[in-house]
């Protein structure tokens, strides 16, 4: 078995991971799909640590998840807040599938305290495994295939 | 501001995440989808520390992500593997979320190692938001809105 290689993975989960594999990040971005930018309302509603809060912040920032923008309040001094770029933006999938296996898997006895909800037609939206038509596909019928002769085709020697 | 909640979160994906919201979690639940079982090939697939990886198939028997079988090759004493148990297998989705966006937002030059595909067709699966009828919906379309009333309805200051 060879050893893990120890620069960047090969695997695009391990690469995700490394960027966003922690629950602050995950929760951070959560918020900042709520609309949430500013530093002092990431604190108070996630009840982080500011030291860890500007680690997270400062990552997420360099990964080009977030983005930092100045904004001035009247005759205040300029200050930064956060926003998500679009890679941010495509974490909302993420996100919803966090989501969605927590409704299920861990539910409340109230129920969900949030609804995925299309913004047009008000339907409850999922989230799903999907073919080149955009359809739905059971999860048990999807394959995660090693490339052939790629880094990740490691288990041939278990078949 | 209320300070948060120190039992259980009230959000699914918080509750997801105080399970598996943390690198090592979802790398050997990657294995664990890819038909790893047994302790020592979780180890030396990932490199991973012994005794992390003893405190985290523990947390992920105890969350019932995971579940203890004992097998017994000739003549040799009883042995325990790690199998994936319905809940487990249902963050197949999450996992393939952090692959696709690892495949389109960190990708590799040499191209993804993994290709998601759907076992009868060979056809290339993604992930997306889906209606009610399993049409894939766009993301930008989509709202995590708060149940009324509830305890996700925090922002209505901010409104």
């Amino acid at each position: 078995m060879t050893a893990k290689n120890r620069t960047r993975p090969n695997c695009s989960i391990a690469r995700t991971l490394e960027i966003v594999g922690d629950r602050w990040s995950l929760l951070i971005l959560r918020e900042a799909h709520n609309g949430i930018t500013r530093f002092a309302d990431f604190r108070d509603l996630l009840a982080i640590a500011p030291n860890i809060l500007t680690a997270r912040l400062n990552a997420l920032v360099e990964a080009g998840i977030l983005e930092r923008r100045e904004y001035r309040e009247d005759g205040a001094r300029g200050r930064i807040d956060y926003h998500l770029t679009p890679s941010g933006e495509d974490l909302k999938l993420v996100l919803g599938a966090l989501q969605q296996w927590g409704d299920v898997h861990a539910p409340r006895s109230e129920g969900p305290t949030v609804i995925r909800r299309d913004v047009a037609t008000g339907e409850e939206i999922g989230v799903a495994f999907v073919d080149p038509h955009g359809q739905a596909v059971d999860s048990d019928n999807v394959n995660f295939e090693p490339v052939v002769g790629g880094p990740a085709d490691r288990y041939a020697a278990w078949r």
